[in-house]
């Protein structure tokens, strides 16, 4: 049936791994536009705006799109998390037929409590609009896929411990041994990497955030650091939604895999 | 509760129509570039392969997802249209406040069979490449968000003909009183605007589906003509898009509105 398997699958490699990570950036970058057409639509996240739902709209939405998603199997990958985990209808296809890679700790894992605190506490106010446009399904529906694009992005930090433990053991060893978390996050922390990360999601914003239009030259913006009004997500918010929140979270995801790791 | 009211509610022109039909030429081409992200994955179009649905994979998420979408009040924009109309939940959220701008007419065209039919026929071919990765699932979620920017696109020819029916009615009453379809074709049809809008969207294409690194100079991508294979969609195949199908159907949804519009 498959003439292509799926590339996690057979040989797990810190360059496929790294290769997946930045694709989902470009996921990521799409997705917070696709938002960014829309102000903040507060009512959809108030719980009494709407009295056919027992919750709010969002929690509607993201209660029914997960139940759905999980029918056809969403949740059978590692990284995939659901964000209303309560009662979710099982797999209706076949399981995975490639062996797990990951250690089944990886499924005591999910921080996606705090990726749903800071994309509405901190990170939306950032790059939405203030105002009301009434569109609250769009809304709700948009939030729902940058939030699976982020927490899937984070949740992959399985596969790079896994990778990075598998390719050297003895580095991790005695930090996982003596369960020390502040050895293993230095071990897991390479600033210069990580600035690289940062630029690179910033050049991917204005690139991909761009108005086109026939008349201007729209390729030469990226050059100018003085007109971020004009792309549809401020370049500088997608820095620090990786700065502060994706990295850490991702290595937070490493230490915890990593503490059960040798379990 | 509403701040900003919706921009189509309140006072309808040729320019927001043009503004908001040229915001869209963005989502459609950020869901192909996503849609792009994996193989043709025939699968999930295959209605055998799964047995535990009564179709394809893809026909259960089309329904199951437009359900949900019905439920939040999708489809009480007229210009939002089922793929699967058959026995759709009803909306569980106020009716819009807004008056209606469109004739009734609107309600009676949908032509979503088509866009189905070239979509699968032939332009996912042209854009996905060949092979199975196993995803099949967010195949048909991508799918589906392709299908639906596209129709949505389309069927903005409801508001395109309003406005400009409303703009000068002279020039249309002649043609719908005489029932002349191809007349109705003619005063429609701007080619100078429709080779503009090719252009615009392949530019767009070749911008929003660039590979950003930090090393290369990715924003001089744009004058080349022949690096087309590093682009995630080709822009050819977008300008193609809109050429072959997009454009000429959304005249059909005009010319079918205006047939009906002094009814």
């Amino acid at each position: 049936m498959a003439a292509e398997t799926n590339s996690k699958s057979d040989t797990l490699t810190l360059e496929k791994v790294r290769e997946a990570l930045i694709k989902q950036e470009d996921t990521i970058i799409y997705r917070l536009i696709q938002r960014a057409n829309f102000p903040l639509n507060s009512p959809a996240y108030d719980e009494k705006a709407f009295p056919s739902f027992s919750g709010s709209l969002l929690q509607f939405v993201v209660k029914e799109t997960e139940a759905l998603q999980s029918k056809v199997g969403r949740y059978e990958n590692p990284e995939e998390l659901p964000f209303s985990p309560e009662s979710l209808p099982p797999s209706l296809l076949p399981p995975p037929e490639n062996p797990p890679v990951l250690h089944p700790a990886a499924a005591s894992i999910n921080i996606n409590g705090k990726i749903w605190d800071f994309y509405f506490d901190e990170l939306l106010p950032l790059f939405a609009a203030t105002g009301d446009d009434g569109s609250y399904a769009s809304t709700a529906s948009n939030d729902l896929d940058c939030l699976q694009a982020i927490s899937r992005r984070i949740h992959y930090g399985y596969y790079v411990a896994e990778v990075k433990f598998k390719d050297s053991p003895q580095d991790y060893e005695p930090a996982i041994r003596a369960q020390d978390r502040e050895g293993l996050m230095k071990l897991l922390t390479f600033v210069d990497v990580e600035e690289k990360v940062k630029k690179r999601v910033e050049k991917k914003a204005m690139v991909f955030g761009q108005e086109v239009s026939l008349m201007d030259n729209a390729n030469t913006r990226t050059d100018q650091r003085n007109v971020s009004e004009t792309y549809k997500v401020d370049p500088l918010v997608v820095s620090r939604l990786y700065g502060e929140w994706i990295m850490p979270l991702t290595k937070l995801v490493q230490v915890e895999y990593l503490l059960r790791r040798l379990d």
